[in-house]
């Protein structure tokens, strides 16, 4: 099981970090971490960079193609190296992944067409305008693609592909072995039940690290 | 509001980017990468790498500090450089915290001599040997320390902090930012309640990544 994960600068890095931890633990996964050039990549506000080991030119298959959003990634999503490589990956991967706004990158790669998607709940209208179908949901399956809400939901899609991938029981050891029993102080997450000012506040007043 | 990450060799990423995401989104929030030295660290199995910003003897203060733990705890536990800069940070912080296997790093630091604390189930052992009061519970406050279980406890120990950082507004929109509403397709994350060829093969069995 051959996974690559895409890189760019402003990746938002709970977006990519939630999904290798959990599909990374699968019996015979190999992670690549994939980008332009190999190197350091600043992640959203800067304050941290995960290091790419390849480069774009050198991956050309994956089973299974991860795709994570940030900041960065509507230039991602306009980047012609990138999007051209997320093309020609999706065609022999098993499943194409993407974690919040990762989804206007395949949209960019014009794998969304006409698709149900969704994405954080932030760029829902970017991701009509790339022609998908938005859909508010923890993730969307259509074919070998699927997309998931917002930064955390890479935790539930990717602990679901694993079951798929490898079974419960395999799957069931992952969440154990991440201790995935999820326990919330506030319960504040979710965008259909949340109040405009809270909305506001995500939008403006949050610092980007 | 100055936190320091201590990053290590055989770090578990999302022991550190959990919190990363949610407590540097505080406004105000600076959050700065410390190891050894500057430059990239790898992380577990290897598959990724973070990069260090700033090395261990140019960060001689941070309101927070975040311990995050992973199979190279163990050494980090027993590196005299990082006990005591960990100790020496320690006398001015606000908070001191880990996730995981960080707590061993405390408690090779000194800081949990007859503490009650928590850890990754892995290594409650462990901790006990550090002199530590083992709990097993999400997360365990005891003074200025916090440590929380594995893994993906550090997300809902960071939530907490943020909440009385910054109010229970700015958290519940970070929350929101992050759509952190988790919707797990398992329950099998918790140690109190798995069966035991599930620990088996959460310790026998999986990759690491």
């Amino acid at each position: 099981m051959d996974i690559a994960l895409l890189l760019f600068p402003g990746v938002t890095p709970l977006d990519a970090i939630g999904p290798f931890e959990i599909l990374g633990r699968l019996p015979g996964a190999r992670i690549r971490t994939v980008a332009h050039q190999p190197g350091p990549m600043r992640t959203q506000g800067g304050s941290l960079a995960l290091l790419a080991d390849h480069a774009l030119a050198d991956i050309s298959h994956a089973d299974l193609l991860l795709v994570p959003g940030g900041p960065g990634a509507d230039a991602a999503a306009a980047d012609p190296q990138i999007t051209q490589w997320v093309a020609r990956l999706h065609q022999t991967t098993q499943w194409t992944t993407s974690v919040c706004t990762g989804a206007l990158i395949l949209g960019g790669a014009g794998l969304l067409d006409g698709v149900p998607a969704t994405t954080h709940w932030r760029a829902m209208d970017n991701l009509a305008h790339m022609g998908a179908l938005p859909r508010t949901a923890r993730m969307v399956e259509h074919g070998r693609i699927i997309t998931a809400a917002g930064v955390s939901a890479g935790l539930d899609m990717a602990l679901e592909l694993a079951q798929r991938l490898a079974g419960r029981e395999i799957a069931e050891a992952i969440q154990l072995a991440l201790e995935y029993t999820p326990q919330p102080p506030l319960n504040a997450g979710d965008i259909t039940t949340a109040p405009e000012d809270r909305i506001h506040r995500a939008r403006h007043n949050l610092n980007r690290p």
